[in-house]
C-alpha cells in the first residue's frame, strides 16, 4: 500500500510580493517525510477568495491531507476560514469553545476582546479546533483539511498537534553520496540503476563548489533493503577511490 | 490597466520531501515585483511528467507569463523539455544552435560529449533560446513559458536575461509602518481604511519579539500618491507617539 498524500497551500500576498519568505512549506515537508506521508504539491496563493476557495477544493479531493498556512488572524484580508466554509458549503459561525478560549485569555492580559478579536472564534460547522499554545486563537480540522496560522512559530506547534491524529506510512528513507563527476558523465549509468528499481526515487543534484564539479546523488524509498542495493550499484560504479 | 501577471512552477521531488530549500521563487517574486508584474500563484510538484503537462496548460493559460525551474538537466529525472513540448503538442528534437554551443563547451573542458549531454540541446520547436552564462545548457521560451534551470545561480542569471525581454507594469510600490499594537486591537481602523482605498493593499503582520508585541503593516499598491494617503490616516489612526 502506498503512503498517504498531501499538499499545502499557503496563503498570502506577502510570499508572493517577495516580503516574505515562507518557512511552513519546508517545515512541513520535513515533519511529513519522517512519519511517511508524501507531500505531493504545493501552492502559494493570493488572500483572495475565489482563488482560495478553488484550490482548497481542488487539493482537498486530490489528496488525502490538505493543510493551509495563513490567514486566521482578526484582520480584514483573514478570509481563510470563510473560504474553507464556503469550499465545503457549510456555515461558519462564532464558535462558543473558541469563544470562551479567547475571552478569558484576552481577560487574563487585560486585552479589550473586541469585535476583531471574536472574529476569531468564528469556526465552520462541523470543524474540530487545532490548540494554539502561543496565542491562543485556533485552527481547525475540517474533513481532510488543516487550517493554521501562518506566523511559523504557531505554524509549527499547531502541526505537532495535530501529526499524531494523521495516518501515517512507511518513512522515506534516504541516502546520498557525493561523486566528483560531472551529472552529464554519470547519466546513462544512474539511468540504467533508476530503470532496474523503479520504487526508488533516485534524485541528481549538481554542485560547484568554486573550482570542484561534481554530483550529489541522493536515493529516497521506504524500503531499506533496497536502497541499500541501489547505493551499493552506485558507489561500485560511479565512485573512483 | 492593470499589470501583467505571472506564476512561477517549481518542478523537482527535492522541494517537496524537504531535502532543498527553494529560493528561486522567492527571487522571481523580488524581481518581479520591481518591474510591475504581478507573482499571482506559485507552484510546486514533484519530477511527473502528467502533473508537469497539466500546471504547464492551466497555469501558461491562466497568467501572461509562466516561468518554471528545475528538470532541464542531463539525468533521467529531467523531463521538464519534453513535457513542455507535450503541453503545446509540439515536436521536441536536437537543436543545431544549442547543440553547437554545448559541443564548443564541452571540447574546451575538455570533456566528452556524450548522448546525456546531448540531451540538454533537445529543444522543443518554435522556441527560442535562454542564454546560460554559467554551464551553457540553455533555458528556452516557448510562447508565454520560461523554462529555467532549477540551481539558483542559473535561475536567477537566466532571469536577468529574460526581464528585458518582458512587458513591465507599474511597480508595485511598498511603504510599511510597525505599530506597537495588537492586531486585533487595529483591526476594525485597518478594515476602514481598505475599504476607502480598494486599489492598495493593506497586509497586518503580527510580531512578537519576546515580550513585545505588535504589528508591522504593509501597504502596497502602484499609486504613489494613494499610498501616501493611507499612511497618513495609519500614521493618525493608529500610531501613539
Amino acid at each position: 500500500m502506498s503512503n498517504p498524500s498531501a499538499a499545502i497551500l499557503v496563503i498570502g500576498d506577502e510570499i508572493l510580493s517577495g516580503r516574505t519568505r515562507d518557512s511552513n512549506l519546508h517545515y512541513l515537508s520535513c515533519e511529513l517525510t519522517k512519519i511517511g506521508i508524501d507531500l505531493q504539491e504545493a501552492r502559494i496563493i493570493p488572500d483572495n477568495a475565489t482563488e482560495i476557495i478553488y484550490a482548497v477544493k481542488w487539493l482537498s479531493s486530490k489528496y488525502n491531507y490538505l493543510f493551509t498556512s495563513g490567514g486566521i488572524g482578526p484582520t480584514h484580508d483573514d478570509i481563510t476560514a470563510d473560504c474553507i466554509a464556503a469550499a465545503f458549503e457549510t456555515e461558519i459561525n462564532i464558535r462558543e469553545d473558541a469563544f470562551k478560549l479567547l475571552e478569558s485569555y484576552y481577560l487574563t492580559q487585560n486585552i479589550d476582546f473586541n469585535n476583531s478579536r471574536q472574529r476569531m472564534a468564528r469556526i465552520p460547522n462541523g470543524a474540530k479546533l487545532i490548540d494554539n499554545p502561543i496565542s491562543v486563537a485556533p485552527g481547525f480540522q475540517l474533513k481532510n483539511v488543516f487550517v493554521m496560522a501562518g506566523v511559523p512559530t504557531i505554524f509549527q506547534s499547531m502541526v505537532q498537534s495535530v501529526i499524531p491524529s494523521l495516518i501515517s506510512g512507511k518513512p522515506l528513507l534516504s541516502k546520498s553520496v557525493r561523486i566528483s563527476r560531472g551529472e552529464g558523465e554519470i547519466a546513462a549509468a544512474l539511468k540504467k540503476i533508476a530503470s532496474e528499481h523503479e520504487d526508488v526515487s533516485i534524485g541528481s543534484y549538481p554542485y560547484n563548489d568554486g573550482e570542484k564539479i561534481g554530483t550529489n546523488i541522493v536515493v529516497r524509498g521506504v524500503d531499506r533493503n533496497q536502497l541499500e542495493a541501489v547505493m551499493e550499484k552506485l558507489e561500485s560504479k560511479l565512485l573512483w577511490r
